[in-house]
């Protein structure tokens, strides 16, 4: 069954899609794209704020545990938000009985680096100075909100602040320089991205930076010292596969806390398919079983 | 806390030890060292044969599961026993409620390879003759027989069985070759090992072989086609660091489901201290998560 699964999403994948010309037709198709994803029952969601950007607030309908997940969603630094995440988000809060906040981050090109960036450590700021435990927080992305949650934290220890309780990132881009190995090796089974098209995506996010800096590459030049504990989940069929597993040696090295998650013929953020693909809501519980063993609030 | 629990087993296992010359001095101080684990209660034992070797059978009192562990204990292929493994055999079968069958394989240097190899595959292709469905195995092992997990495997597809559900490897030995980088890197670190006592160990067990060959350095030469779900956990404080880091590698290289899982600052095998080091309770709950997700006769 499984397999016949992965490849029922590969084909979907796949589908041709308009062509998208200017980046508002980048968002619509992204935003169609993810409409098609199941947001499980179980939840309400309410609009609010969180270090002056908007963020929805996302709560388990019964069963609530303490602890707050700062969610960061996906889409390249340019597209997508709290709401093109919401099906990974609710996944997360009917599996833990957490709540989530997730963060509508400012994009690329109006706003490239450091502005996600800033927006970010601005939210993890506000939940410390209303109140919240580190201990009870995590901070959880897929794709470019994967790298956002570790990126987040690599400012927000340099600033001084308290490091959460764990980190969490779903096919997270942690390489600007797009030099992972996997850039090659998975060229053309990776249903979605190539080094060409992530390359124009961070162009709009990162023009003139270096890009080797750790805000921007931290598979490749940051120091993890004092990180929590971290769960990274990939697939094999992404071309950002390595960006993971690069991390994950990286940190390893730093001395932190680390599982690295990787799932077999799989494309990127495939956890998106729960309901649909076993792996993906197998991926879930393990992030669940992750966030709950850490979250102590 | 868990600072100072992890640097309570650093002390613990830097005690020095009466020197053992001989082999059956070896074993006896193992043994004895192995003794202060604490086995959990809520499991009963029974002698038994499988495969032509004795092996001791692991059930949980009360809750009951259906699934077979097949558990193979460390001691670099030279020393321990079902006995020594006790610990970590009973924490996996009363976190999963299934049972175990732990394997008294024939050890180095009286039975140097592929004596253990044999005995291994030997007791899975039993499991198999006496009707167990393979979906409902897993085979797990600490340090030597996590080496031994994997590469009773890798003979066992290569025989045509079929493939368990699932391979757990704690602190596994994966080269004979000793050409991790952590050799270096955690030497001193390590409050255990070093390349030169794995070195003796090694040539009792395969003097005379080539060391590079699959069944004896799977982190550097074994393709795992077909392989099932994975699980590799390992400490930064141990020289065997790498030989988990470079077997993700590969088999994640091959299309594997891979779950690394380095816990920071804890040595070889930390498992066994369950009940003291929390990190020790929740290494061997992710395991018993992953073998209740895997596991499905």
């Amino acid at each position: 069954m499984s397999r016949q699964q992965r490849a029922q999403i590969d084909a979907i994948m796949r589908r041709p899609r308009p062509e998208a010309r200017t980046v508002a037709e980048m968002r619509a198709g992204f935003a169609a794209s993810r409409a098609t994803t199941t947001v499980p029952s179980g939840i309400r969601t309410t609009e609010t704020t969180l270090g002056g950007r908007r963020a929805l607030l996302v709560e388990p309908a019964d069963r609530q545990r303490p602890g707050t997940i700062l969610y960061l969603h996906g889409g390249a630094w340019a597209l997508g938000s709290p709401e093109t995440s919401l099906a990974l988000t609710a996944h997360l809060v009917v599996r833990t009985g957490m709540r989530a906040l997730s963060l509508d981050y400012r994009l690329a090109p109006e706003n490239p680096f450091p502005a996600a960036n800033h927006d970010t450590v601005a939210a993890y700021r506000a939940l410390l100075d209303n109140g919240e435990n580190p201990a009870g927080i995590a901070v959880v992305g897929d794709s470019a909100g994967g790298g956002l949650s570790v990126t987040s934290l690599l400012a927000a220890r340099d600033e001084g602040l308290p490091m959460p309780a764990a980190v969490v990132a779903f096919s997270g881009g942690f390489d600007a320089t797009l030099s992972a190995p996997s850039m090659d090796s998975k060229a053309g089974i990776d249903p979605l991205f190539t080094r060409e098209s992530l390359g124009a995506a961070l162009r709009m996010y990162c023009d003139g930076q270096d890009l080797r800096q750790p805000l921007l590459s931290p598979a490749i030049s940051a120091d993890f010292s004092g990180f929590p504990p971290m769960l990274l989940q990939a697939g094999t069929n992404e071309v950002l596969l390595d960006d993971s597993t690069r991390l994950a040696s990286r940190a390893i090295g730093a001395g932190v806390d680390v599982i690295l998650d990787v799932t077999a013929d799989v494309p990127h953020a495939f956890q998106n398919f729960a309901g649909v693909l076993d792996e993906a809501g197998q991926a879930l519980d393990l992030a669940a079983f992750f966030l709950t063993r850490h979250v102590v609030a």
